[in-house]
């Protein structure tokens, strides 16, 4: 972990869809979006951002880290929550700009900051042209935990003072 | 569908959490990241985008409809290839800056451009610091129909000219 983090760079068409070398593609602010899944139930339990040090140390570790873009650092999952991901799978999309990730969560099973287990919690109805009208449905919604017992700092998934991750 | 597609603009951090107000957060380029799932099986399919009139097309029609980076435009899932996704369901993230959607499949059963059910059809190995010796593995990378023969010009998931969708 004392060297920098570097990846190859990304290749041609061909290469990145259909080889097998892990060039992963960064966008301009040098960050790869990640789709963390429940390997248990399936659900999507949140999104989220690397950086090439987040993923190195995913990759290292079997233990999620990602970018905090509100807070501009560095963060393993949980690490002031307790709420941490054991990644049991990791995979790259075809033009390998994107990471799906299945998880184990373990402390109190909740990847949001909110304190719920999945940020989506909230279902959005289809069928007319969305309006003044269209209300979100709640699902899913039950706290784990009590997140103003928890953070000190907002230091954990999308923080506590900004809003966005 | 005549008038543009129109948002309340995000509240604030309560309001966009713990309110029933779909105030969807697009980024500076106006597009919001979208994770498709197998209602069915509940694997990751693909990982896109939608602008403000997909994302009120996908909401009215039930089926889904993103925005192309790479061509600059608005598609309907499978209006080339016929691989269309009906939506099941449609959930948004606490801070309403990533949507979910839960679709079934139509045609090949395919959301890749390259011809496979899901995107990420190769693994990412872990365990040990990321380094030349890194190679994916392949998985669940049957393909269900042959590219070259249903895309005239790149005109579905991702493109084909690009490499990135």
């Amino acid at each position: 972990m004392s060297k920098p983090a570097s990846f190859p760079a990304p290749g041609d068409k061909i290469a990145s869809e259909e080889g097998t070398i892990f060039a992963p593609r960064f966008d301009a602010d040098g960050l790869v979006p990640i789709v963390a899944t429940s390997a248990a139930t399936g659900e999507v339990l949140m999104f989220a951002y690397m950086n090439a040090e987040a993923l190195a140390r995913t990759i290292e570790t079997g233990e999620a880290h990602y970018w905090s873009r509100s807070r501009g650092k560095l963060w393993r999952k949980g690490e002031e929550s307790g709420n941490r991901q054991r990644v049991v799978e990791m995979r790259t999309d075809c033009d390998q700009d994107a990471i799906w990730l299945k998880v184990e969560q373990s402390g109190a099973d909740a990847a949001c900051h909110t304190g719920r287990r999945s940020c989506f919690y909230r279902v959005v109805p289809l069928g007319r042209a969305p309006d003044s009208a269209l209300t979100l449905i709640w699902v899913d919604a039950e706290r784990q935990f009590d997140p103003s017992a928890v953070y000190r700092h907002g230091d954990d998934a999308k923080g506590t003072l900004k809003g966005s991750e």
